[in-house]
C-alpha cells in the first residue's frame, strides 16, 4: 500500500465516521429532548445499534491497519495532523481487536442486562440483585486489563483507556494529596457551627430561561452555532463544529442547579466550537480524553463562575428577575454558591467534596482490579470510606454502592476523569493567570480574553496532543495536581474562615 | 448465486437501507422543526448528502443487480412478499443505471442551482430569469423519458415513475372527465351570487391546539406511536412504523387550515402505522406509489372529514373552544368548510377546483415532454389554460407558471399523483360503503370500522401490490375516475344548488 493509497482510505473512513457519528447525535439528541415513543424503542435501539456498527466496522477491517502501518513506517515524512491521525486510528483498532469477539459479544448483553437490574436494585436497595452481575462484570473487566496490557498495574489498562496516560503511580499521588489536604478541610467545614445562607424558595422557571441568554454568551458559547434544549439529566452533544447543543433541567426550588449545570454544559460547547476547522479531516476535531474535556466545563462552572467576581456579575442579573434578591450583598451570593458540605451523593456535590467522591471509587476499583477485594465486600468498604474520607455514612445501599450506573455498565476507570479533569481544570487556570487578567475579566463581565487564551493553548487543538503534552505546552510543565489542591485549600479555607 | 445467497444480499441491504432512512428522517425532523444553525447548513447537507449516497450505492452495486436476477429466475418458487421484493429492487437498480452517471451529476447540480434560481424569480416575477434552467430541465428530462423507456407517448416514463402504472392514455381519460364535468361546475359556481357565510377572525393558536388530539385521535392516528411538531409547511414523516411524526402550521386568521391539514396527515401517518410488520425486512412496509399514499389522506381530509356528518361532529367541539361558533349550526359548517372558487394557488385551492390546478400543469408536461411546446411558450399557455379551465387568469407570473417548485427540482411527472390519488381515494370509499356504514361512523364519531376496512384492504398491504393490483383487490375492479368525478359533482351541486 502506497502512503496517498493509505492515506485515501483513512480520510475516506474518517469522513464516513463523522457522518455516522452525526447522525447517532441527532438521533440521540431528538431521543432525549423529546422522548421515543415506548413501542418504537425496539427499532430506535436496532438503528442506534445498526450504525455503531457501521463505525466499529470502519476502524475494524484490514484496510484500516494496512493504512496505520503504512503510515507508520513513514513517520518522521508525516506532519503533526497526520501523525496523530495515525496514532487515533491505530490505536482504536489495536484497543477493538484486543477483546476476542465472543468475549466482547457477551461483556455487551452483560452490561445491557446489569444496567437493568442495576436500576431495579438501586431502587429497592438490594445489593445482593447486582452482586452477581458485578462479579461477572468485574472478572470481564480484570481479563480486560490484560488483553489491554499494563507494565505496573492492570488497573493502568483501565485508566489509559479513559485517560491517556492516568496511572496508579500519579493517581496515587492525586488522591494521596486530597486526602492530606482536602478531607481534614472538608470534615472542618461540616463541624463549623456557623453556616453560610442559603438560597431558599420557589424560583419560577420561565424567569430562570430568561437569564439563559446572557449566562451562555457570557461564556463563550455561540448560540447561532447549536442549539438548546431541555433534558432529564443535562448533557452537551455535537453534531458538527458549527452545531454544538447544550441542555439543561430547571428546577422550580433550586435555582442554582439550572444555572452552573448550564455554564458546565456551555464549558463542553465552547470547547468543541472552537477546535480547529482542518482538523476535522483527520478525525481530529475531538478531545484528547474525556479528563481534558471535563476540565473545560469545570473550569467555566467553577474556577471562573463561582468565584467572587462572577458573583458580582451575577447579582444584578438575578435581581432583575427575582425580587428575592433585593437584600443579597455580592458576598453573600457567593458564599451561597460556594457551600460546602460532607455528602452521599456524588452528583450533587459541591465543588469542594466532589474529588473526595471519586477516590472513594478509585481506591475500591483500584483494588477490585488487583484482585484484593471482592465485590462481595464492596456496601462495607463504601460505607467505610465515605465515613473515613468524607465524614458520612450511607444509611442504605441506594444512597451509597448502588448510586452509579458507571459499573452496571462496564465503565470501570471512567471516575478518575472527573477529577483529573477538574485537576488539569485549575493546572490551566493559574497558566492563564500569567498573561490574562482573569478576575479582571470575570468583574468587567467580558471572558473574551480568558476565552482567546483557552482557544489558544487548548480547544484549537483538538485530538492533536494527548493530554499530557497539551498540558506541557499550553502551562509550560507537566500535569501537577497542586493547583487544583492548592485552589481548592485557598478558596474554601478563605470562605469559611477554618 | 443460491437463493440463500441472493435472500442473504437483499435481507442485509434492506435492513441497511431501513436504518440509514430512519437516520436521514430524524435529521431532517430535527432540521425542520427546530432548525438547522446557518453555518452548519453545509455539514448538515454534506451529512444528509453521505447518507444518501449510501443508500445509492446499496442499491448500485453488482451484489444487487445478481441477486435479483438470481430470484427473476426462481420466480415461481418465491412467496409474494419475496416476489415484490425482488421486483422494488429490480426496480430501483435498473431506474438508477438508466441513466448516465455524469448525467446524473449534471442534473443534480442544475436542479440545486435552478431551485435557488426559481425562488428569486417566483420572487421577482422574473420568468426570464428561470427560462434557460427550465429549458436545460426540461431537456434532461426528455433524455429521461428515453433512458427509462416507452412504448407509446415520452411522458409515459416519468408518469409511470412517480405513479406505477400511470401512463398518458390513461390520464387522459381521467382528465377529459374532469374537463367536460368538473370545469363547467366550477364556472358555474364562480358565477353564483349567493355565497355561503365563511369562518371570519382571529382564533387563539392555543385553543386550536386543544382541538388536536380530538381530532388526530379522530382519524385512527396512534399518538403514542409518533410525535407532533410544528413547521412552516406541514408533511409527515415515518422513522419507523411506531414513530411516525405528523406536524401542522397554525394561523390565527385561519382556523381551517391547521384542522385540515392535520387531518390530512393524519391519513398518511395512520396508513404507515397500520403497516404489516412482516413487510419491514422485505422493504416492503412502504407505499407502492405517490398517489396511493394520497389517496389516503385526503380520503380522511375531503371525503371523510369535509362531510356533513362529520361537520355535525365537529361543532360542538368548536363550540368548546370559541364562542364565534354558537350562533353556527351544522349545515352552515358543512358550507363554510367546502366552500368552492375559482383560484390561482394551487395549494390554497378547495376541494373541488384542485384537480384542474393538476390538469393545468399536467397538459403542459405533456406536451413538453412531447416536444410540442417550448418553455419559453410556458407563461402564455398556463394563463391561457386557467382562463379556459378554472376562469381566472394570473396578473403575473408570480401567482402563475412560477409558483411551484417542482419543475426547478426536476419533478416532471409528479403533479398528477395528487389528482390521481384523489381519485383512488374516492374509489376505495364509494368501495368501503358496501359493508361499512360510513355515516354512521362519522356521526357517532368512531371510525373505527372506517379504519378497520382500509387497513385490511389497503393499509396493511405496504408496497406488496402496485397500485392497479391494490385497487383491484380492495374495490374489485380497475382504476376508474368516475368515482371521484361523480362524488365530486354530486356534492358540490348539492351544496351549491346549482
Amino acid at each position: 500500500m502506497t502512503k496517498l493509497q493509505a492515506f485515501d482510505v483513512l480520510f475516506r473512513k474518517i469522513e464516513a465516521v463523522r457522518h455516522i457519528s452525526a447522525a447517532l447525535a441527532v438521533i440521540n439528541w431528538d431521543a432525549l429532548t423529546t422522548g421515543v415513543p415506548e413501542k418504537s424503542l425496539p427499532a430506535h435501539g436496532a438503528t442506534m445499534g445498526w450504525l455503531s456498527g457501521e463505525l466499529f466496522s470502519l476502524i475494524v477491517s484490514p484496510d484500516s491497519i494496512e493504512s496505520v502501518e503504512t503510515l507508520e513506517a513513514l513517520d518522521s515524512e508525516l506532519t503533526a495532523n497526520e501523525r496523530a491521525m495515525t496514532r487515533e486510528v491505530g490505536r482504536r483498532y489495536r484497543k477493538l481487536m484486543a477483546v476476542p469477539p465472543d468475549e466482547f459479544q457477551a461483556f455487551n448483553a452483560l452490561a445491557a442486562q446489569a444496567q437493568t437490574v442495576w436500576e431495579t436494585a438501586r431502587a429497592k436497595s438490594d445489593y445482593d440483585m447486582i452482586l452477581p452481575y458485578y462479579e461477572k462484570m468485574f472478572d470481564y473487566q480484570r481479563r480486560l486489563c490484560d488483553w489491554y496490557g499494563y507494565s505496573k498495574h492492570p488497573y493502568d489498562a483501565l485508566l489509559d483507556d479513559y485517560e491517556r496516560g492516568a496511572d496508579v503511580e500519579t493517581l496515587d499521588r492525586f488522591f494521596g494529596a486530597l486526602r492530606e489536604k482536602i478531607a481534614p478541610l472538608v470534615k472542618k467545614i461540616g463541624a463549623n457551627k456557623e453556616k453560610p445562607k442559603e438560597i431558599e424558595g420557589l424560583f419560577d422557571i420561565g424567569k430562570q430561561k430568561k437569564l439563559m441568554p446572557w449566562l451562555t454568551d457570557f461564556t463563550g458559547y455561540d448560540r447561532a452555532r447549536g442549539k438548546t434544549g431541555e433534558v432529564e439529566h443535562p448533557f452537551c452533544t455535537t453534531i458538527n463544529r458549527h452545531d454544538v447543543r447544550i441542555t439543561t433541567k430547571y428546577h422550580e426550588d433550586n435555582l442554582l442547579s439550572a444555572l452552573f449545570s448550564t455554564i458546565h454544559e456551555s464549558g463542553h460547547a465552547v470547547y468543541e466550537q472552537n477546535m480547529a476547522e482542518e482538523l476535522e479531516r483527520y478525525g481530529l476535531a475531538d478531545t484528547p480524553s474525556m479528563g481534558v474535556h471535563e476540565s473545560q466545563s469545570r473550569l467555566y462552572e467553577n474556577m471562573l463562575c463561582r468565584s467572587r467576581a462572577f458573583a458580582g456579575r451575577l447579582l444584578p442579573k438575578l435581581r432583575e428577575q427575582f425580587d428575592y434578591f433585593s437584600g443579597w450583598d455580592e458576598d453573600a451570593l457567593y458564599r451561597a454558591i460556594n457551600i460546602a458540605r460532607p455528602s452521599l451523593i456524588r452528583i450533587e456535590a459541591d465543588e469542594l467534596t466532589y474529588s473526595l467522591h471519586i477516590m472513594v471509587r478509585y481506591e475500591l476499583e483500584k483494588a477490585l482490579m488487583a484482585g484484593e477485594i471482592q465485590a462481595a465486600e464492596l456496601p462495607g468498604l463504601w460505607a467505610d470510606k465515605y465515613e473515613e474520607l468524607i465524614g458520612v455514612r450511607p444509611e442504605n445501599d441506594a444512597v451509597g454502592v448502588l448510586q452509579d450506573v458507571h459499573w452496571s455498565g462496564g465503565a470501570i476507570g471512567y471516575f478518575p476523569t472527573y477529577a483529573v479533569g477538574t485537576a488539569y481544570g485549575a493546572q490551566f487556570v493559574n497558566a492563564m493567570r500569567k498573561t490574562v487578567d482573569v478576575d479582571g475579566c470575570l468583574e468587567k463581565g467580558d471572558l473574551a480574553p480568558v476565552n482567546g487564551w483557552l482557544k489558544e493553548n487548548v480547544h484549537r487543538h483538538g485530538a492533536v496532543l494527548l493530554p499530557g503534552d497539551l498540558l506541557k505546552q499550553a502551562t509550560g510543565e507537566p500535569f501537577d495536581p497542586k493547583y487544583y489542591i492548592d485552589y481548592l485549600g485557598e478558596k474554601f479555607t478563605d470562605l469559611y474562615m477554618v
